[in-house]
């Protein structure tokens, strides 16, 4: 049976856990204060030309969503979001719970226009019962989306223009994002992350880590305690350094961009295998993700010796299934997932 | 000048004001544990032909929404509502910042309809990812809508069996109740809508009362420890009789619902007049709230001598505005109204 | 039956509601944004020599605790307050609801001393782990305390200056202000509140009113889009005038303070009544409460033909009892009182 | 240097990293719904006694604590604890920005007993105004506590009988268990805990796990929709198998208890070495850590071999400091401290 549900199925990149077995026995301070969570963070810093930025770790993606944004915004404001953002649908009210709104506009494949956030500001300033409204003050984007779409350069800095008109935080939710900055012909790269964006997080768990999320404020203070903030949120782990080693890892020598494209690449192979075979394509996605419309039949047949993602219905006869790939994925599970097709 | 901007615009029906001058003096227990209070539930909830519901008063709509959807659901639950809703617009982020989401779905000229609830639940439940979601728990409606229309028996019922399937409260908002409950056609009284509601309220503060809203929740401790809820939500007033008094005045010898008729046939003649003059009704609202196209030119005109709500652009020539009669709304004004029509 | 139980017992002063019948048919626009409210905020600014100071009208004590520390709060930040301070022991969680932790520290017959925050704000400073602690932001204090007792403007000042030195917002409650300010022989008036509170607020519910407290922020905008805010608690009524109408009224001529002078004086009377037929005074209030231990036969006795509220047990054959006057007490009530004693 | 700072300075027990390098490729389903989650929770409920009981793996303490708090408690509900707990002090006011009051009791060495429980209640029962107050509904303990002690059996059930009483929840915080499961003389194990306890956690973070905390529910159902709560409290980790592997191998042959059994033997003799060195013992605590007076200019010279923590000051001349072991404390590094003593 080959597996091909989702990219956090496997453990970590084994220099990683190399890594870990090493300093295994020593003895390391608290809460993220140790010398390695700095390393990993001057590594980060270094990556994203950001010389003064603060990196925080934290465990997982909702924590993090949650610890940020419910952090950055005071109790009047709300967030800014794809109708199909994971904060949106898939965090169980996270956001809410913190107690701020999350404004859903329309989406362009999973993608936030900068004109839909200048449409929706327009309108906004433009009715007199705004200040009976909830303020918008951050714009949440992931990258790449829930649907394996990526931005442009040209999409990030045209959301960074409405951001800064409106004094809005760019906020990029980057738990993929390995498998954004590993496609093939993106201009994005972290420092074109960094530029534009006010707060992004750097994805581990998805992306060669056990587990982990790197947090990255380009302005420093930009939340005034943050420390304290995370320990609020229950998103300060005793042992910081258990993270700040995986990122040190993913870091050095390029390993989390090479991890990146070898689950692109891969999943590029497939991409092609299905177009070549007249398979129709959902979504055009540059990523590890694919969407892929099967006919009901195929789909059950193939269920039986790979499983995948159900995605959505297509129509009576025909489903849309995901197949994800990750840093793990041989290239022998691809070839042979293609001789099934 | 004239206005019609909104129907909160007077004091109180001026046998409220009399009976409120009449007590002042007498000295009342507080937090709505008095007689008058008493009465005033009692005559509620024969009104509603509901004896053994909890009546509780509160202050302001807003307040009373927050307070009731905050109370009922647990940590994990949300709201379903029309897009247009008071709590999903209005409310400065109230039921979230409550930690509830406010789940938005289209609606039909203001109103949620039981296939738009259905539609979503059957979506959710075959969402293999629904519990990692906010789990759907309560329905929000208002009747009268924002856009002035009302809901009939037979769309609350089939909401009321969308609910029991799906073990949704149903919740009702009745900041205007007294103008649906007044209108000329409608099938839905106060029975009609304790029978397919588990919670809503009878709005005062719109209809007649110098403020307070009269909560009703039909069948007892539906929310537990509700009074000292209450308390944390900053909605129980000390002196709970001035709801009380204003309440009992308003359903004693129909005065609640004879409020709510007058506004409405001075709000039809007005629709009728402006119909008659070839002007483009927006809206076929029911109740006290008429909107209609105007010509810009003609807009600017009127508004030298009356004053009115702006509603939305229809298209460059012209706009939609809102007039709002009231129980307080005298004929003579609707009549120098419709001259300079 | 006398009552002497609570002193929110009755309306409003008859002043009040002849000016509420008086514009009761008027138009008035909503949510504060009338001249009643700009000449009732004008009038208070100056009361208080504060020509900057923003003044927000709402409607009840814990509301307005709720509303203005949960608006001047961030997430990490908690408020410091006597063990037996309203906000710690009597709002059902209010604070806590909206996200704060309430710092309890021990007090003097009910004020919070300077010396007690100068000892909490040391040691917390000198707990190398307080960055895993919530960070203290605001001291609340109450004027009245909940034992009738005062602050000295020596007091006041001290703790002014210990909040200055750790960067605390200083935080009055006063929702029996008037009987603090109409207090025989103290020398803190609304000037000396208002130099030395960043926020306060002037309580009308116990002191006049039908309802309503003043809230006055000194310097603008140290709660930014608070409008909003208010609106987000439930805390904005949609007609604002009618607390501004209250206070204009309450503010004009002097009537606050005569209103407190009076309750103070029959309570004066009361009090010396007490010493003078030998009872113990439990505490040496100044201001309208007055708590008395009583013999447990005497106050059975007594509860026949007065109410009175219970305190707490004072020892197997005493209990301590509360008698409170108002702006409404007569003196004859005072005399037929006494001599029962 | 030597180093007795604190329990969570090194990573991991050996099998448990051997046995996540030899899965580490295996594709495993997310959110802990995986084989070797339920045979850990299998184990765990064996070692408990309770077939039937639900078991959440989480990630750290503070995040533990809030998530099942804040997910137990309704809006109204609050938590009582000793004023040492950690609830109470260290988690930047968790609980709080969930929502609930901790309300703080007098502790005993850090224990609360059920004596104080009961004369909170009574009280609380006793005073008329308790509608208006925070309803307790949960009591917060943690075995070892704070200062390092223990509960007896007879402790724990003189709790349950008022937990019973009062219709409150207990909930135990065992994020140091195993020190206290391996104490030499203590009752309680396991199953009297959990025959004691409603809820409660079994500390892997600081016994041997890389990160982990179990959360124990024994009653099926008491929290209802717990998968989505811990969703919503960003608890919930997409690779859950992380967690399940780690106390798989805590709970095989017995590891757990001999880890702490490990760590308690080398406290032991530390504080056998003190007490014969005629050093002052500040609490006796049975477990791994340990508190003890030393003189300011002992504590100095030991500082520059040994670290450990400060733990208050005790006179002028001294302060006490807290050693602590762990499971990976080596019996030579408890022997060269003991000679610089």
């Amino acid at each position: 049976m080959q597996h091909f549900d989702s990219d956090y199925m496997e453990g970590a990149h084994p220099l990683i856990l190399e890594r870990l077995a090493e300093i295994n026995m020593n003895k390391m301070p608290g809460y993220g204060t140790d010398d390695i969570c700095k390393s990993a963070a001057d590594k980060i810093r270094k990556a994203c030309a950001c010389p003064e930025a603060e990196v925080f770790f934290m465990v997982g993606g909702t924590q993090t969503n949650a610890t940020v944004i419910g952090s950055a915004l005071r109790s009047f404001e709300g967030v800014i979001a794809a109708k199909t953002g994971h904060i949106a649908v898939h965090e169980a009210g996270a956001i809410e719970h913190g107690g701020h709104k999350v404004i859903t506009l329309d989406h362009s494949e999973g993608k936030l226009e900068a004109e839909a956030v200048k449409n929706y500001m327009e309108g906004f300033f433009g009715d007199d019962t705004h200040p009976h409204m909830v303020q918008p003050a951050m714009v949440y984007i992931s990258h790449p989306t829930e649907y394996g779409t990526l931005y442009t350069k040209a999409e990030l800095e045209a959301l960074r223009e409405i951001c800064g008109r409106y004094n809005l935080m760019l906020y990029l939710d980057g738990a993929r994002m390995g498998y954004g900055l590993g496609a093939e012909s993106t201009d994005v790269d972290l420092k074109v992350i960094a530029e534009n964006c006010d707060i992004f997080y750097i994805g581990g768990t998805k992306v060669g880590a056990l587990f982990g999320e790197a947090v990255v404020i380009k302005k420093p203070n930009t939340i005034p305690h943050f420390f304290t903030l995370t320990k609020q949120f229950g998103a300060m782990p005793a042992k910081g350094w258990l993270l700040g080693t995986q990122f040190d890892v993913l870091f050095t020598d390029g390993l989390y961009l090479s991890l990146g494209k070898h689950a692109v690449g891969l999943a590029m192979k497939l991409k092609n295998a299905f177009i070549e075979k007249g398979y129709k394509i959902f979504i055009d996605s540059p990523t590890n993700q694919q969407f892929v419309v099967l006919e009901n039949e195929k789909m059950e047949e193939l269920s039986k010796k790979v499983s995948f993602g159900f995605w959505e219905k297509y129509d009576e006869n025909h489903t849309v299934v995901r197949f994800a790939t990750s840093w793990a994925t041989k290239e022998e599970d691809i070839d042979s997932l293609i001789e099934m097709l």
